[in-house]
């Protein structure tokens, strides 16, 4: 989500820094900042805005010294702000972190640490961090790095300086890339190499829980026992644009990858102890069991996540769903009433559309609850509640991770609403929630399997027409699979409902006709199986995405891409990934600037 | 809807009439029966089913005469039945009749002739006409058919035959086919051509209220005045399958010019002295101020009417609609209670999937209103109450004029709930019933300038996509048009709200691409400008379907095809004409099997 870049060694560091900064422009920020040691002197400079703020600042206050870290902040806990810009300041002054993930358990660490007499200034979980590190300090930093490291939970890549030790810094990473670059003059730190590249080539790609020190002629890694590790030389050999991808061919791919990633950011920090924990959103009980419908208005693949949400919040919690197209609800005087709730779903938090169809469904009495990416955006800064997705920034056109960071969003309201209204069972309850923590697993296995659907793409790219068809939840999942295909790859496809294509459409299915036929839901199984028999009667060729116990599917379908035996009620979240890859890979083949589809822009801000 | 042939000769009746119904079955029917005069002996066999039972009766009272009426039904009024059946007699068995069309008035007509002591044996409509002329007959036939013309309303194709006069009978039309037929052998009618075919070619188009009287060496017409007309011979040229189509050259342009009289017949019947009266269907005040949620189930063709009633129904009766694919409604477990209504919409009545909707939507205790137009079919017989279109048979596969109806009676309900819930204006209510009663000509009128569609499909028949955007009401309409392109032109086209192609599927949109967009909303006619324009930039052509008053958007598109100035509210009636015509002629050109498009059938009864 957020850049991070570190320097020790014998230049100035405040150059480098910027420089590394600069190169990490690319992914996007809302605030940036930096900290640098002079001996004991620890000067701290940040700002919410661009790097061209922080500059102004440091032309009159110019941090010397040669050891120093550096930022670029992607708000998750806390709004862009001056205060809640890295780095953060431990209360003595004698810890300086940079942070990029998110800890889940800072609530609870920072309420320890209030009982031991530290108070906090910004809305961060970060500055738990440094707090923590100073708390168990004890004139060891790397001893106290690694009693901090089994004490935070979630994701993190972090750089830790102390005023005590001017030579070196810590570095750590978990579920949080990190890279070390080993420099002639002196030693890096990088989320992303592109921020390194014009000093090394040579790297240490750090694996979880190992602690780096650094500094300007030495670099040795500890794993969280303090124990030595040997780590391998890695010779980069990409230029600035592979490194922006993280040597990824596209950020499309890139961000696909991320997916589990995203996925553990957005529920790990909300699920406590079995239980779903909503504490940045009001949704009272009474609040709950009153709400009359629930209006969800997004646009395109927002839209989709939207249309997945009608189906599991009707079936489980029972409240009425409607999903509509933001650019329709806004001017067709939708029947809303002070009883209901609008949940507004964009990855920006800018969309123009959906933002206008927010303001509607406020003036007409409905309570807004919105899903953005995007902290302080004007969808967030405009709505009752929001439920932030921490997929991180997306570069690629086509949204991948944030859609199913979406859906993760939505499950867990999902699973508060049902449960708030006692429609839903402790067991199911508490299978659903398992579920969900097991997607992150099921999408690695999905992406270690992706040359199938790489072969299936490269043999099937020529063809002018592509079908998706579903029903239920992999009706849903259809509109997503065709949309992106559309994005990337400039196919036309378009998505039915399994049993509504003979009722029209089924005129197109000729011979060679591919067809996309997501398989998820047990339930819908023999209708659907009946439905693909339609289109192969027609000639229909049949790329199947079932999940392994659908053996089923195999009699049917010419080609099956298999999925990890997820419950059906959240297969969509992992069962979209190949979907998304095969759209890829089709753009791929064919040629396409898959990052940059032509008509198309990030975050549409018109009508 | 029904068929006649009627003839009068030197020849046995009996077969020339089994001969003519034979080559009228291709259009439908549900009942079967002939009325053969042998001096003044009427003999009257009629069943409900097919004429094989009509020949067992005969096998068994073989009707022994050279004049006689045939008639085969396609039940409106009255469900089918051997009663119901025609010919109907009059009360003292003097008059015969056999009818095509509806008689608006027969209610108060009925009334009025049981004070006069008359008792009526079936549910038609058609009884009163041969108790009226009976009531009208004072011994001059022809005058008392002239008195009985100035009485009736409606549309009708009549033969009427009396047993005092067995050496002839009088035929009259109003917006009803009928023609003539000039024998060797003696003299003929027909509602259409290809039951005389194999006796004649030599026919007279009659006009509305024409009266013919004929013998079987003398054919006299009368206006309706009584006053004899001279009528032209018209040579039929066509073999019998262009004689089935009228001289078209498929159904599908047949029953496309079929619609004004759908709608007429449809809507005629059901406004009288400016109200809308639904006799047939329960929906007193407390029912409809009561109603929870209207949910609208249907496929295809129909799913699409269903769109356009939520638009109307939400934004003038105020009550919450949702409509949905039948397939998807089955199973996904929806919301439904004992207060909601569901619609069910289907041409045929016999949809399997709209079926088991509506089944689950009873079974959840909606109160279930089916519109269909074939009288007691299963979805018919299964519902609470049914408001009929009475289109007329529908050959070809893709639904034309079936469409327009169910749209008007969908425009009838939205007008009844949304009075008498208290949220339409007098005004209001009468401009959109008087509105209503202006389409047909509209529709004449879009149909006499069908060469411009025609040209423009000639000179765009080679296009691979093409996208239809609208917004609104303009919306559901472009999904209509959508299908119909891809039903039987096989193009791959999709319709998309006009905000939301911006949001992934205008990168689909190239130098060339066609895009069709019906504008006919004022409201929305800016944002629909600003989306031609949007597609303009990436190299689109543009047909709009427009309002005469809709200058703007000769501006912008490429090509407008202007439909007349009916009130924005009701323009999807038609609107949709030229979408259907652009379909037509794009498979025309393409070579396409128009009526019986590959892999459709017309009541799709199954899964």
């Amino acid at each position: 989500m957020c850049g991070i870049v570190g320097y020790v060694g014998n230049k100035e560091v405040a150059p480098i820094l910027i420089n590394g900064l600069k190169k990490l422009e690319y992914r996007g920020y809302d605030s940036v900042g930096m900290a640098v040691l002079d001996d004991s002197n620890l000067t701290v400079l940040k700002c919410k805005g661009k790097l061209a703020i922080l500059e102004e600042k440091m032309s009159q206050n110019y941090p010397k010294g040669f050891i120093g870290l550096g930022h670029t902040r992607w708000a998750t806990h806390g709004k862009p702000s001056d205060i809640n810009s890295h780095p953060h300041v431990s209360k003595s002054g004698k810890i300086a972190v940079v942070h990029n993930g998110i800890i889940e358990n800072y609530l609870e660490l920072k309420e320890f640490l209030e009982t031991k007499g530290y108070e906090f200034v910004s809305e961060t979980d970060t500055e738990v961090v440094g707090n923590l590190v100073e708390y168990n300090y004890k004139g060891d930093l790397v001893k106290a790095v690694i009693e901090t490291l089994n004490e935070i939970e979630g994701s993190y890549a972090l750089g830790i300086m102390c005023t005590d030790c001017p030579e070196m810094f810590v570095a750590v990473k978990k579920d949080s890339a990190l890279v070390v670059g080993l420099g002639k003059d002196g030693n890096y730190v990088a989320s992303d190499i592109p921020a390194i590249l014009d000093y090394t080539r040579d790297v240490y790609i750090l694996d979880d829980k190992e602690v780096v020190v650094l500094t300007a002629d030495n670099v040795k890694v500890y794993n969280n026992l303090g124990v030595e590790v040997k780590k391998e030389v890695f010779k980069v050999t990409w230029d600035v644009a592979a490194a922006e991808k993280a040597g990824y061919e596209h950020f499309m791919m890139k961000e696909i990858c991320e997916e589990p990633k995203a996925i553990k950011d957005t529920i790990g920090p909300r699920i406590k102890n079995g239980r779903v924990v909503l504490d940045d959103i009001e949704l009272t009980e009474e609040y709950v069991k009153n709400i009359g419908k629930i209006h969800i208005v997004a646009c395109g693949t927002a839209y989709h996540a939207g249309v997945i949400a009608k189906y599991i919040i009707e079936k489980t919690a029972r409240i009425p769903v409607e999903v509509d197209v933001a650019s329709e609800f806004r001017y067709r005087d939708p029947i809303v009433t002070d009883k209901d709730m609008a949940i507004i779903i964009s990855q920006s938090g800018e969309t123009l559309d959906t933002l206008f169809a927010l303001r509607e469904a406020k003036k007409k009495g409905a309570r807004v609850l919105s899903i953005v990416n995007v902290v302080e955006s004007t969808i967030a800064r405009e709505s009752d509640d929001v439920l932030y997705t921490w997929a991180g920034p997306e570069i690629a056109i086509a949204s991948t991770k944030a859609y199913n960071a979406q859906l993760c969003a939505l499950y867990l309201l999902t699973l508060e609403l049902a449960y708030k209204r006692g429609c839903m069972s402790e067991e199911q309850y508490k299978n659903i929630i398992e579920g969900l923590q097991t997607i992150p697993d099921a999408i690695e296995d999905i992406l270690g399997n992706k040359g199938a659907i790489q072969r299936f793409a490269s043999s099937h790219c020529n063809v002018k027409n592509i079908f998706f068809i579903g029903r239920g939840l992999d009706y849903a999942l259809s509109m997503e699979g065709s949309l992106k295909l559309k994005e990337v790859s400039y196919i036309h496809s378009e998505a039915y409902a399994g049993g509504e294509l003979k009722h029209g459409t089924i005129a197109l299915i000729e011979d060679g006709t591919l067809v996309v036929c997501p398989v998820t839901q047990d339930d819908l199984m023999d209708k659907m199986i009946s439905n693909i028999k339609e289109v192969k009667a027609r000639g229909a060729t049949v790329l199947a995405i079932a999940r392994e116990s659908n053996e089923q599917v195999h009699k049917v379908a010419d080609e099956v891409f298999t999925i990890p035996d997820v419950d059906p009620f959240i297969a969509p979240v992992a069962a979209v990934t190949p979907l998304q890859l095969f759209a890829y890979y089709m753009a791929v083949v064919k040629g396409c600037d898959v990052d940059k589809p032509r008509n198309l822009t990030k975050s549409v801000t018109v009508e």
